[in-house]
């Protein structure tokens, strides 16, 4: 494990978009997981930023989304609507290198990565509750692949999304279980803000426990996280 | 996770020694953590033989034990004894290859194995209480990295050791732990015979829990089981 | 480069083997391109051997033919039926699991490799005259990538062909070039026996060269060679 | 092999700092090879920029010169002095954490490097007569690794170094040999501006030759070569 304190968001950014750009400029397949929400806009700017300042062939270069929640009566879901806005619609990808995870093949997916050689970079957030991809406290465990959540209009988890867009999520959504996320060859971590340093501060200092998570995350032999000052702030080590 | 059920323990040894042949083989420097016991004995004949048809330079191969228990008035413990008698002392091995981990160095040893390259391959067994390396079940947490741990005549764990040999085992024993192996870049697990099909059972299949440590190792990017047939007998996937 | 000398073919082969099985075990996608003719008969027959006494699953275990010479009239070519013959034939292998690269897809075949994560491993042997794959010195560069060569009845490389098959070779034959053989991550070559003692010293110990086009193979960060005594025995380091 | 064509230096050297950064943030031991000269100093006012915003354990980055040029008098060469003046004396580097190559040591720096588990990246520029490190064409082969040329006071490599410095060139300099390079685990390659377009057409486009040193390095399994439009004016792929 290895952990970074940056000065400020955008050098957290800067780092995060630096191991993003090392994996596309590989001369080899490189399957890529990003994703979703605020903390990654930062990169994906400067990503967008490099890439229309670079020409070089890119067919080598696969996206995997780690979780979906349908939205009624849209194409997309709502992790899918988010990555094209913020990144997949601004630069060129090829349809046959966008992978789609979501409700209808989640069950075959673990296999699909397999004989695609497997995740090289995961990027991800944390949750102010521990939750990474969607595995959320009290609906994982750490023994699970990719699996699909049922939930219904009452569930915190149907308005906890609710409150994020004003579509109507539908059941079930589907995420990368931690047996899925740790399977990959390398994992990058990342948090902003105050709002975080609790957190991180249990899934860096606390027990490994499924009550937190990302906690297992600091089992993986090739893990990295990178916070600002702020989310750092709590950390004793 | 890839696992492999063989027909035999000859064949299980041989597939293990084969995994342990590649790494050998390879033009790089190369550290081993390989496991005392009963289990590697059939691994360890096929090695020694192997080692000497073949004539190459083995000074890439660096040897480092995963736990030790100290024995009183002894030069070496437990485990580095038992290492010796199976397999150091009837292959060449240059001192300078020979990485000791004992109660004098285990506070500095994870950052030796950082600066030494990282654990290439561990090969490990599995008790049936569900320890590895010495992660014995309530002596151990998963964000353990390289620890001690202080015993005292009465102890379980000290009559445990007892029974093992008519020396007189001296506290603290130590060991990798669940981190430290965890780290590793790549885990061999091997278990034969009956007496193994149980434990065995909720390594692979049960939940991941510290009260068997051993079902941690799931999670590795790059871990191989070998299970002969009797020890995968109550496996239902 | 790493140098291994054994004492024997057998002991030869079963290095070999080790390191092929070292790769079927992996909990990943292995992408392997073995090779026909004499030299590893012996790692076959171990192979096979091997595999009847595993359960596991095989379908990330994937094979790719590294040259191919038509046969007029015939489904499969030389290599093809000769790795049929002595390996894929008599283990369980799925369609999807082997690509076969012939004279009418090698113009897209270095591309196939590259979306289907490159080649994991190469088992090769070397030719007295010091070609690999198909790379015969006069007819390769090492700048090529996957090529094909046209020839006719009169040619030198048509009667070396029409030597070894009581078939008749159809013009052109296809071989991974240097650079696609380059490019794999890990490189096994093979010799064994007096009549290969010459060529070994030349492409162990001789200038690199287009005339030896073997002798490339020594650059590769990756590589094994293994030789039975009587290959080794006119090499001086 | 990856072809990267940037609008511009600046693009250039932010990826190259990328890729260095990359490797830097790693959570195990990383051994990295960078060059002198003026093709890296964007790159390094950028890492240094970034070091400064970064706060972490460093200890696990280590840092290989791969060549050499005493300087009469003088306790560092021409290239150790440049590296310090550029980057190592403006972030602090631990003096365990700096491998010097030189004149001295340069017989046993393949087997020290070997023994701490291989270059895990050099980046290189590449002279307008297509020499890399100090493989000069007319002065190097395909199968050497580190290796001394001694010169005098009159030849050409003595009066080219000699238009670099006022001070006094001493004989031998020292050099990563082309195997020694190629066994390194990543290349990186840059290049600038418009005297470098015909010898970047030589290298990447040409036979591999030794005539064209750099030319050998397009048969490296992972290096990427990043120009700038200039330097790439005159590709035809």
């Amino acid at each position: 494990m290895k952990k970074i304190i940056t000065k400020d968001y955008a050098t957290m950014s800067e780092l995060a978009a630096a191991i993003v750009l090392d994996k596309m400029m590989l001369s080899k397949r490189v399957n890529l997981s990003l994703t979703a929400g605020n903390t990654p806009l930062g990169m994906y700017e400067i990503l967008i930023d490099k890439l229309q300042k670079m020409n070089f062939d890119r067919s080598n270069i696969h996206y995997y989304n780690f979780d979906e929640v349908p939205l009624a009566g849209e194409r997309y879901g709502l992790t899918m609507s988010a990555l094209k806005t913020a990144f997949y619609d601004r630069v060129h990808i090829d349809d046959g290198n966008l992978h789609e995870l979501n409700a209808q093949n989640n069950q075959v997916f673990d296999q699909k990565i397999l004989q695609d050689g497997g995740i090289d970079l995961i990027v991800m957030g944390i949750g102010e509750d521990g939750h990474f991809c969607a595995n959320m406290p009290g609906h994982t465990s750490f023994e699970r692949e990719i699996f699909a959540v049922p939930f219904e209009e009452g569930d915190e988890i149907y308005q906890s999304i609710k409150n994020l867009t004003d579509k109507e999520p539908a059941s079930p959504y589907v995420t990368f279980g931690p047996r899925t996320v740790l399977a990959s060859k390398q994992l990058l971590v990342f948090a902003d803000g105050k709002k975080k340093a609790e957190i991180m501060k249990k899934v860096l200092e606390g027990p490994i426990t499924e009550e937190i998570p990302a906690s297992i995350l600091r089992t993986h032999p090739n893990v990295t996280f990178i916070l600002d000052e702020e989310a750092a702030a709590l950390l004793e080590n």
